[in-house]
């Protein structure tokens, strides 16, 4: 038997038939052929809520990457401060919301620039090149440009699982030739929104991210300070993680908080009339998603029990322990109708695809299931139905669907 | 600087502007806004011809999985004597070729049965539930099913990328239970169709293939002669590697094909009347094809160069090392423009998506690229396309495109 993450607390205490915004999970798959995403916006408005009273003065911004799903941008939209975005593609699903925008990558394409710069979206720039080509197509818009600067930071974010700073990096320009640059950019007449400075993420110890806060804010003044200028807006990055697997523990947001709004209290002079913003995805929406399949076939084979759902890595590549983890460890499943229920036996639970590696659950404890009976996998809110190969091996692509609000 | 993988053998001897199906790669490119995957069909028919000329008493099946790609599809049904599918999304890609189909996959569910026994394709059985299934529904449908088994063999494919037999498995039926399933399917009527047993994948030791394929048709034997009866054909599976990463070496198949050749001479009398397959994927296709993608922008940070393309692991997910890989290596990659030519700096090669994980190409060493150039990722004809999560961060797909036949 392999442990199981933590099952998410709006769901960890339930029993009997697993409930989602109000409804059963055998409702929410009522209909349909094949497996669904389902998002709980109350449990985004509950990690919302607990970020504004744990970060006062901090504006949030909400980084679509983790979950662009459009009627939950919708709802968000009334919850945040702003959209961070990644691509044009992504622009275009919040542009109609209304809310300040700012576009992050390494890559982005002319076209994107354009677009960027056209819906008065701030660009954070990654390179003096992009600098150059944002500038020139202002230039030929005719249209003053709202350009920030994302910095290659000289710390890192320690125990991150993904680090983006404190090395040779494609994202942002490294910290000591971001002076210049902002000067070149107020000279040339663009609106100087400031910085964005990125470390890393999915962080579950409090004190890497306060000591990363801590040197990103000593970071901006002496970036500042050598420039001559106040940044109106330094995106403090986000780096904020969830519990996905067992022994993880919960990020105490509070502490955090109360460091943050403790060193902007006594921050440099040149940052006096800076805003600051945390830039969150994951932990922002990951407990608010469910994803259900149900089992097609359970099967024993060399005393082995395997439960086969009609869903899997082609939906849920994350689970699968595919993307960007190294050591397969199982995220929390659990039996819809059997919430609560003291597990019976072991059993891997699997998807339909013809692979090895469509794996989501590896030798885990849970009360029986058979066939369709409907599977959840828990922390599916975040990098699940966009970052996963829905064509692959050809099934039908998951279904994704919103609560109605709390 | 790091090791790349050996570019194919089509590719490696070209200087100056590469070439693929006999169109520059700046002519495959022309008028794209983006990325585009080029399959050349002269290298399947190459690889289709050596396997021919190798196994001559067996038949070739295609597994689709590795490329759904349609026009490539199209031109391969000349080629092989069957397709393998492994969803009802891909028996209706192959269904209008007119070639024999066989559809395995752990979980299948009742609708893609139902379109399996209609069209009157081969579906290889991977448990008893499915095996009733199966049966109640051609019974409900009035048609005789054709009906293979799939066989979870007690030998493992030694030193293969991907393992699949050997041990508890949600793919096939334990070797043990195999008979009496036989029994069950003939007596209930069925067009028994014969065993699929395929132990695993990615695998470049010829001896390992080879023990492997002796291994697999005494086990045939073996359960024919428990179920009193000769299986009409037995897919030995595929498990042929191709090489990605430096240190690979090609797979030798002339060496398998004359011990299997040898091995099939003296089969055991219950297998007299047996035909034989081998299923390949990868191994067909994998070298066909190449993706290319554009470098938006030339960077230096700490020291390093990155060069950022317009394409990364939302087209290529595998080449990001990111895709049943446990430790990432550099496939093989070129500057299209420079093939040939000595490398004079060290890069590294990432994508346009705001994460790490993006990366093609880790520190390797390459001609000079600027800017509007492009880059070339061999080895992108197998789980590319299909295999990557094209939604994740909002970019447009890539394009596929097959050259002409030679």
């Amino acid at each position: 038997m392999k442990p199981m993450g933590p099952i998410p607390p709006e769901f960890a205490a339930q029993t009997g038939a697993l409930t989602i915004a109000g409804r059963s999970a055998e409702t929410w798959m009522e209909g349909r052929e094949g497996p669904v995403f389902v998002y709980d916006p109350a449990i985004v408005a509950s990690r919302v809520a607990r970020f504004r009273a744990a970060f006062p003065s901090i504006d949030l911004h909400y980084a679509i990457k983790a979950n662009p799903f459009v009627p939950l941008l919708a709802a968000m939209a009334a919850m945040v401060d702003g959209f961070d975005v990644a691509s044009a593609g992504e622009l275009a699903k919040v542009a109609p919301l209304g809310k300040p925008v700012s576009f992050a990558g390494p890559g982005k394409r002319d076209a994107e620039l354009t677009a960027a710069i056209r819906a008065g979206v701030t660009v954070n720039l990654e390179s003096e090149g992009e600098a150059r080509r944002a500038l020139s197509i202002s230039e030929g818009l005719g249209v003053r440009p709202r350009l920030a600067v994302r910095v290659n930071p000289d710390v890192e974010l320690r125990g991150s699982g993904m680090k983006m700073g404190g090395r040779p990096s494609p994202f942002g320009i490294d910290a000591e030739r971001v002076p210049p640059l902002v000067r070149e950019l107020i000279v040339a007449g663009a609106d100087w929104r400031g910085f964005h400075i990125y470390a890393g993420s999915q962080a579950l110890d409090p004190q890497a991210i306060i000591d990363t806060q801590g040197a990103t804010i000593a970071l901006a003044a002496r970036l500042a300070d050598a420039a001559g200028a106040t940044p109106p807006l330094v995106n403090l990055g986000g780096g904020f993680g969830v519990p996905y697997f067992a022994g993880d523990k919960p990020l105490p947001v509070e502490t955090v908080g109360a460091a943050l709004e403790r060193a902007l209290a006594t921050r440099p002079a040149i940052l006096g009339d800076s805003r600051f913003a945390i830039e969150l995805g994951r932990w922002l929406v990951a407990e608010s998603g469910v994803y259900l399949a149900r089992v097609i076939d359970r099967k024993d084979s060399g005393g082995e029990t395997f439960l086969i759902l009609d869903g899997g890595l082609h939906h849920q590549l994350a689970a699968s322990g595919n993307f960007g983890t190294v050591v397969r460890r199982n995220y929390p499943l659990a039996v819809a109708h059997a919430m609560g229920a003291e597990p019976v036996e072991t059993v891997s639970v699997v998807g339909p695809l013809c692979t090895p590696l469509d794996r989501l659950g590896d030798r885990v404890a849970l009360p029986v299931a058979q066939v369709g009976d409907i599977v959840a996998v828990f922390l599916a809110g975040a990098y699940g139905a966009t970052a996963s190969p829905s064509a692959f091996l050809g099934h039908p692509p998951a279904a994704e669907t919103l609560g109605a609000p709390a």
